[in-house]
């Protein structure tokens, strides 16, 4: 039986309100597909969502409550009659936000979906709205990057950062990516080789960054600082931006009542901007065409191994009625969100629901 | 006797090193000209240079000590064989930064100058370049504005703000603008009259902007904001902005090594881009040609009573051999100097030195 995550309240614990409902398989209408989801990961985004600390609220809702997730892939198992771009069996991901992918299936009308090949790795097909396309436009949107160019990003290890990685790579870009500390040396030699391995040119530890002896822009046209943490980290970043650059926050997941300081030094004599990154703003700035050719791009980048979506948790959502129960998938599906949330930004893998229909 | 003011070396006081060089007239090369300067003004910009903090540094020493002043207009009284497109007599300003208006005669490059009309008002003339100029490329070169949007700048009595008032109202956009309390009430009225006369649609005292019961955007799109304090009263200003504006500094003046906090209200929820400006910039984003364009165009705006600098003091620079003695010009100039710095950013009226020549 059809099952959706839905809250009915926000909170700052992400857990407190969600809960599991089953619904009726409902039935497209003329113009719409009913989609059954393949895998839906848990964003920083929808974490903010469910605290009400995100721009964008939910479109679809059931039984009175919000249905979160916005991101995903899925399949379409039935269409209605005046449906003529998608058949049953297309894979597609949702072109607005707030559609809802917690979800195992969904009526969807047409013009809200962008299809992607069937052969995709399902790990990232259910990213390309959420992680790869935020990581594209960051890099080409915000301002113009010359080969050559450096950019230099926190959070650096979140599936975004490693996004920004390869994606700076295949524009000639190089990238200095700062992470976390880790617990101990190794894991943070493996998270180094890791981020190497995808292309970053440098990686540095919070604690290193710190003790830099001379500014990383010595040498080095630091153009772009991508910032996903803002407070304190975001500051750090900014002060090592060369003259001209462009700063750009685009999370702050946990600190998003913090502030930091605009000095005279950065803004007036480096000439700094500072803005923010907003995925729908630049979205909104391209057709539905231009759209689907992006993320067209973004699958034959990734067929080509120059895109890879690793490394991720993958959390079974169970839809084959004979074998959850509702309150045991509940619990389970929860523990998956509290989890996620527990991280920090950029600290450990992405967490993906991968709905498993059995036999169905 | 020609005279000069030069300095030695920077000094947070601006008079601290300034002294006055009497020199012999120099003579023309090949492609260059004479000119007297007829009025230069004492800019903000100048003190800043005085002391080391601004970025462009004077080009022109005399006794190997750098002049001061940045703006002003001339007269050409004679020129090299090889000049073609100035002749005697024509007024000049000055295309480059840096090169040294505090003096009062100079041998310029024919193609570092502009020509403006010789009919002018010589006060505004003198201040085309460093307020005229910026007041505009602040309104056209910082963001896109439609008529209608509504622009929020403080120190708005200075003579850059007063411009940005007039130009507002040239390109169908609608001002509010913020002055410091006045000692009195009657003085504070005063200046409010006298900025509503140029087109302000509002003018808040800092006192009044405190005390507000409801946000300006209400029922307004504030799409820019202009800051040419920095710090305390800077965060004031960006905190008033509509979502998606732009907030630009332009100035600092006393205030340079100070900043203030980044909020995430403003950059993450309001979106706001910050920002700073610079002239050399905009100016360099321009052929030579544009810039000749837009100063006339200026100048037909001010023909046809759509700008005017009115309200300034002028200080008589006496050039005149037999009637001043070195000393007490450089006493009375610097005197000027230093009442000019001792003046908040956008609190009194502007001061340009005035040459006297007498008969010659």
């Amino acid at each position: 039986m059809p099952t959706a995550l839905t809250f009915a309240q926000l909170s700052d614990h992400p857990t407190e309100f969600l809960k599991l409902q089953h619904y009726a398989k409902p039935s497209p209408g003329p113009d719409e597909v009913l989609i059954r989801m393949l895998a839906s990961p848990i964003n920083p985004q929808d974490l903010m969502v469910l605290a009400g600390k995100y721009p964008v609220k939910p479109h679809h809702t059931q039984g009175d409550e919000a249905v979160p997730g916005y991101d995903g892939v899925g399949e379409v198992i039935q269409r209605g009659g005046q449906v003529t771009r998608l058949t049953v069996g297309q894979w597609v991901i949702p072109k607005q936000h707030g559609q809802g992918t917690w979800r195992s299936h969904a009526v969807v009308h047409e013009s809200s979906l962008i299809c992607v090949s069937n052969n995709l790795d399902f790990k990232f097909a259910a990213v390309l709205k959420m992680c790869v396309t935020p990581a594209y436009l960051l890099l080409e949107d915000m301002r113009s990057l010359k080969p050559g160019d450096w950019i230099l990003q926190n959070a650096a290890s979140g599936l975004i950062g490693r996004m920004v990685v390869q994606f700076a790579r295949v524009k000639g870009l190089r990238s200095i990516n700062i992470v976390r500390d880790r617990e101990d040396g190794q894991a943070t030699a493996k998270m180094k080789d890791t981020l190497r391995e995808l292309g970053a040119d440098l990686v540095l530890t919070e604690t290193e960054i710190s003790e830099l002896k001379e500014p990383l822009s010595n040498g080095r046209r630091i153009m772009l600082g991508l910032d996903a943490v803002f407070g304190a980290p975001g500051a750090v970043l900014a002060a090592q931006l060369s003259p001209n650059a462009t700063y750009v926050n685009y999370g702050s997941l946990g600190t998003a009542s913090s502030c930091f300081e605009l000095t005279q030094e950065s803004i007036f004599w480096k000439q700094i901007t500072f803005k923010n990154f907003r995925l729908s703003t630049c979205l909104n700035a391209r057709s539905g065409e231009e759209i689907t050719d992006m993320i067209g791009w973004f699958v034959k980048l990734h067929q080509g191994g120059l895109l890879s979506a690793k490394d991720v948790d993958l959390v079974c959502w169970n839809v084959c009625e004979a074998e959850a129960s509702r309150e045991d998938l509940e619990v389970h599906l929860k523990r998956a969100v509290s989890k996620a949330a527990g991280r920090n930004v950029g600290e450990a893998k992405k967490t993906i629901f991968r709905f498993d229909y059995c036999q169905h």
